[in-house]
Order: structure tokens, then C-alpha cells, then sequence
């Protein structure tokens, strides 16, 4: 098990989503390692081909255990701490709400929308619970999408042949939405009014949680279908699973890069504690 | 009891609201049976004088006794699943945002918003609280809304004469708020800005959860006072009551048509499940 | 302990918040008196140079302890009711949505949006968590702020020098906005886009449940930051405080006059209860 929850700085973890865990898991080398939270273990995945620390968390759990309501997020926000994390890139299929967006091409987030701050079970979305000596505000000077690591991001993929899949579009703001059922034609439309370009029902708690514990974060999603109003669902239980399968075929190319390639920044957002 | 919690949806539904309950079941021939649940027992009404079954779910009890945010809405959409629903009427009282809408008028949903997607004790709105094999997505390829449902309702008022207790208006977009307080002049004007045209405490969560178990659902509304900047609440204790009533007696005669013709429709939504 | 939970309203209660609450327990001549709740104990502090009883709550605790996702929202609603509060003044230190309000002002709230009326746990804002004899509706006939109240206040203020620290502003809009982060671009730009003019992390809560044990209430708030896109965060922890201490000083003699020169005033709003 992994104890040093305070090592410096010095491994990168990636977050991947419902649409690519199981091929994932198959293809690349992995080695399953338990780290203790206190909000139970967590399985993370070591990536081996990598010459610093390097770690998977596949967010639904492998085999998909978990709907997006049931994620244990403080866990999970908890062990990427312990691995001494010093870039997280959080990844995620998501629905597109502007309709001159494409699908399936890697959308660059440049900022979050999440208007309760929630966790799915309601309370405040906060590893800083309960008060204690560490507890504090956290302040976004830098946001909760780190410059650095966007700016890292981006000239890794600029690095790569300018394939499809290598290709950086957006930036785009991000709106998270609970789960587990998708948006009605409504919903989707006011999330667009206030200016939401994706939305899935995810990422977000994740990428609070690691600022809290002065973790610099960056997310890239991928659209697997329009959540606009003229827009259909899939039709079927195959479709949306093949469309999923897409969006993470697109995204798998840029875990592997981040995982081989990507490099701790600096933490540019504030915890405020008051002191008496 | 009943237990047959998978029997052929042959029955149909109707949820009540506080307009009409104790004037209800006053005046119908109903006979009260207790539904076994995980979430603790339910006590539903078999209307007698239908061929088919029928029932009434008093939404805050009988005598009234759950205030919105009181409601045990994951027992309630159970019940009604174990009955063989397949056919879902919900009923409410509401506030009309938007002032070209009559007052005392049937109102057809079609559409709901209810961003947060949570149940009141703030817990996402979903059976599928823990993992299980039978959880999954709902994914609204038909709406939250049926489209066959709604249609039979239609044609159902149309059937009648033309007094205005049976001519259908609308249709409207549906805003759920959480109790137990009435909104603020700002709040009110916001919901409207969004595109809201109604609101109320109640429906939204018994139409998710519903659709989650596979029953079609249809909600038909009235306005039992404006909720506009230019409108005042109702004066006193009293006059509020009265409006409450008048919302109910509208709402009576469209469940009684409801609970004597109502037909089962097939369900037209997903429940997409994640397979290893 | 103070027991009576309903004696006359003849008391006035101040809610102070991070801003000023060290330096007003230092200069403030207060006694700490324990009130039992049904949700634990809370101190509050009787002011003795007032001819009238006179309290303040720390809504931190003091020294500083809770977060504002820790304040026990529903014990001191409880215990500022079992003062015999006639009147109760929240105050709190906001971001400013709207560039045109000054820094440091005092500025009236007019109106609070809390679109989803929960508690920092996730439960519906109301005292009415169970099936009571006493639970209800609360009807805003009056709205949240009380115009008595707020009348009085400005009068009271009108009286004084005309100083910058006693000059109202506004009246603004007043958005709720869970802690314990500060919101993203995004997020501030949508609540803007909404018409909220000011939030905080707290102060709605404290007032929705005052309301509903029959309490007039009215807040004063002052801006210690602008919460714009073309603004930034406060640089440093250091200036961070330094604006806090700002926005408490501005506060804190209208706290004073208050809590020397106020005086209960009749609730207007309505506790609707359904009766069998």
C-alpha cells in the first residue's frame, strides 16, 4: 500500500473514463496497486513504460463498477494524492451542447461549471468536511484548470503528427450535471443559455477535490454524441455504447502521451485558512 | 400485499397532490392497500370502478401529512411499479411563471427541468443508489414525458365536452424547486428567464424514478396562483387554501376520466446498462 | 441556558461573519450565554450597552472554527429564536458580481436567490425536516427581507454622520453560493447573467430558517472582492485578510448601531399548515 500522502510532488496520474477502461486495461501494462483512504482503498494502476511515477484511475472502477452517483470521489481524490501527484489530467466522454463543435476530436476544458458544488449523495463537494487544523478555502487564482499544465498539454500534442486524434480543439467550458439519467431536451437547452458547451456527469467533483489537496489539474474530454435539441439520443443500447467506444478511442491516444510524456507544474491556486 | 413486483404493466396510476387529496377520497370508491418496499411500506388506493386496475397514490399521505421535502418518493415510484403500472399520471398544483397561462386550467408537461437532479434529503434521484446488476443509465430517447401517454390524454379530454375542465392547455415546460418554502420575487424571475413556465415542490422526482423502472409517465398540472414579480402570494391562510382547492377540483375530474379509460403504452426510454 | 423558546419578541439579533468577528469580540463588551437546540449547543453573546436585549452570533464560531459547509445552520436558527429575537440582522462579506457596486460599502439586500434551498449537507433548508403538528409552508408574503426591518435600518443609518461607513447602498441581489471555493470565471459570470449582483458562501440559509420560526430578518452585506472575469483573486493569503478585515470594519459599526438602536418589528410572512 502507498502511505506517503505527503512525498514531494513528482508523479503524474490520468483519470479515464466509462469509454475506454476495458480496452485500456488490456493493452497497456499495469500493475494494481491498494492504497488506504479514509474513506476506504482505492485501486489505482501503475503505468510501467514511463520513466517517473505514472498512474491510472479508472474512475468507474475496473470492471465498470460504479454509475456516475456512485463514485467514491473523496477516495479516489485521496489516493491520487498519495502517489505524490503533481499533474492530474482528467479525462471523460461527454455530451456536446454547441452543435459547431465536433465529436469525437479532443476537447481542451478551459473552465468548469458546477453551480451546487455538490457531491452526488448532496453534501458540499470538500475533502474539508469536518473542521480541523488543516481546513481552509480554496481560492482560485489560477482556476481549477492549472495554465501550466493546459500550456503543457497542448504543446505535447502539437509535438505529435497532426492527426485527427492529436489535434486540440475548444477551449470549451464544461458543465457538470448529475447522474445517472441524461439531461431532457430543456435541461441541455438552459445549460447552453448559461453558456455550458459540454456536459457530462462527471470530472468535476474530481478535479475540486485534487485542488483542495494543491494538486494542478487539467481535463480533456471527448464528445460521443449532441445533447442538442434537435439531436437524437442512440437509438439503442448498442449505438451508445459504440458511440462511447469512439470517444475513447480518441482519448486513449492522449492518456498513453500524458502518461509517458507528462510532467508535474507548480500549484497556482491558494488554500485560505483562517487563523485566530 | 403486494408483492408481484414484475407482473405485465396492466394498471395504470394517478398520483395526487394536496389540491385534491381529502375531497378525493371522499367522494371515491377506493380501497387502501399497503405496497412492501425497501424503503418501507406504502399504503396505495385501488379504484373499484374500472375494469382494468386502477389506482391513486396520495403523494403527501391521507390525511395530508408529508410536507414536499417529506415525501418518500423512492417507496412511492416502488408501489407503483409493484401494482404493474403501465401507465403513469402525475398530478400537481403549481405556480405559473409565465402570465399569458390561465389560471384553474389543465396544463399538459412537456418537458422538465429540474437541473440538480437530486431528491430532497440531497441524495442524486435514482433507485440505483448502490451498485447492483441491475443499475444503469436512463437515457431519455422518448423524454421524461411519454409521447403515446400523452396523446391518450389528449384525445381522452377530447372525448369530452368542451367545458373547461377538460380542454387540455399548454403545453408547458415544468420547473421542479425545492420545498418547503415559496420562491423569492428574484428566484421566480430566474426560473422564468430559463424558460420555465411553471414550477412546483413535487413531480419531478416520482417522474424520474419512475422512468427508471420502466413505467410511462404523463403529468397534467394547474395553476393555483401566479408566481410572477407582479403578482402577490395569497393573502392569508385562507385564501390559500382556496386556491389550493380550486387547482384540485380541476385536477379531480381529469383523474377520475383518467383512472376509468387510462391504458397502459409501451415504455419508450433506455436503461443502458455497462457489461464487462 | 436560555430555555424560553417563545417569549415575546423583544430581543434583536446580529450575525457576524469571517470579516469581523476577532476584532468585534475584543472591542464589544459581550457575555456568552449557551442555548440547548435540538441540534446541539450554540453560544451566542448578549451586548450589554443596549436597553433592549441584545445578542450576536458568530456565525464561524469564535475563534474562527466552522467552514461555511461546517456552520450548524439549524442550531442557531434554533438558538436566535430562543433569544426572543424580533428581528434579526445577517451580515456577511461578499464578492461583487456587478462592477458598478463599490468595495466596502454597505449595501442593502433586497432579495436572496438560492435556487436549490439546501443545506450544506444537501437537505432541503428547513426546520420541517420530520412530519410535525407544526411544520408548514412558509409563504413569502413579505419576502425573505423584511421591508419593516430593512426601513428601519436605512432610517437608523440615515441618522448618522454621513460617512462613508454609514451610507446604504444598493439594494442588491444576494446569490447563495456553496462553499467552501471560490467560484470559477464561469460560474460568475452565470450567476451575473442570472441578475445576482453579490454572493456569499453563507447567509441565505441562516435567513430561510429564520423566517420559518417566524423571525423578521434583513442582511447588510459589503464587498471585499470583485468576483468579475476582468477582476482576480486576491493575491496573497495575506491580502486576502487584509480585505476581509476591510469589509468587517465597514460592518461592524452598523452591527453596533444595531445592536444599540434596533427594535423587533411584526413578521409578515406565513407558516401555511394543511389541517385534515
Amino acid at each position: 500500500m502507498l502511505y506517503h500522502a505527503r512525498q514531494l510532488p513528482s508523479a503524474v496520474v490520468a483519470i479515464v473514463g466509462s469509454g475506454l477502461s476495458n480496452k485500456l486495461a488490456r493493452s497497456w501494462d499495469l500493475r494494481a496497486i491498494d492504497v488506504a483512504t479514509p474513506w476506504g482503498d482505492v485501486t489505482i494502476h501503475q503505468y510501467s513504460r514511463s520513466d517517473r511515477p505514472a498512474y491510472v484511475l479508472f474512475r468507474h472502477g475496473i470492471p465498470h463498477r460504479w454509475l456516475p452517483n456512485q463514485i467514491p470521489y473523496k477516495a479516489h481524490a485521496w489516493a491520487i494524492r498519495a502517489t505524490g501527484c503533481g499533474a492530474l489530467l482528467s479525462t471523460s466522454s461527454v455530451g456536446i451542447l454547441e452543435s459547431t463543435l465536433p465529436l469525437n476530436r479532443l476537447l481542451d476544458v478551459k473552465d468548469i461549471v458546477m453551480l451546487d458544488n455538490r457531491l452526488p449523495d448532496g453534501s458540499a463537494c470538500t475533502i474539508y468536511d469536518e473542521p480541523s487544523e488543516q481546513h481552509g478555502h480554496l481560492v482560485l487564482k489560477d482556476g481549477l484548470m492549472s495554465a501550466d499544465l493546459r500550456s503543457q498539454l497542448r504543446d505535447m500534442l502539437d509535438r505529435e503528427d497532426n492527426a485527427d486524434n492529436t489535434v486540440l480543439k475548444g477551449p470549451v467550458t464544461f458543465a457538470y450535471v448529475g447522474g445517472p439519467r441524461t439531461k431532457t431536451v430543456e435541461e441541455n437547452r438552459i445549460w447552453r443559455s448559461l453558456g455550458a458547451e459540454v456536459n457530462s456527469m462527471t470530472l468535476a467533483p474530481e478535479i475540486v477535490l485534487a485542488n483542495e489537496l494543491g494538486i494542478p489539474c487539467a481535463a480533456i474530454v471527448a464528445g460521443h454524441k449532441y445533447s442538442t435539441p434537435k439531436e437524437h439520443a442512440p437509438d439503442s443500447d448498442g449505438s451508445l455504447s459504440l458511440s462511447l467506444d469512439d470517444s475513447g478511442a480518441i482519448l486513449a491516444r492522449l492518456v498513453t502521451l500524458f502518461l509517458e510524456q507528462g510532467q508535474p507544474v507548480p500549484f497556482r491556486n491558494l488554500i485560505y485558512r483562517f487563523h485566530s
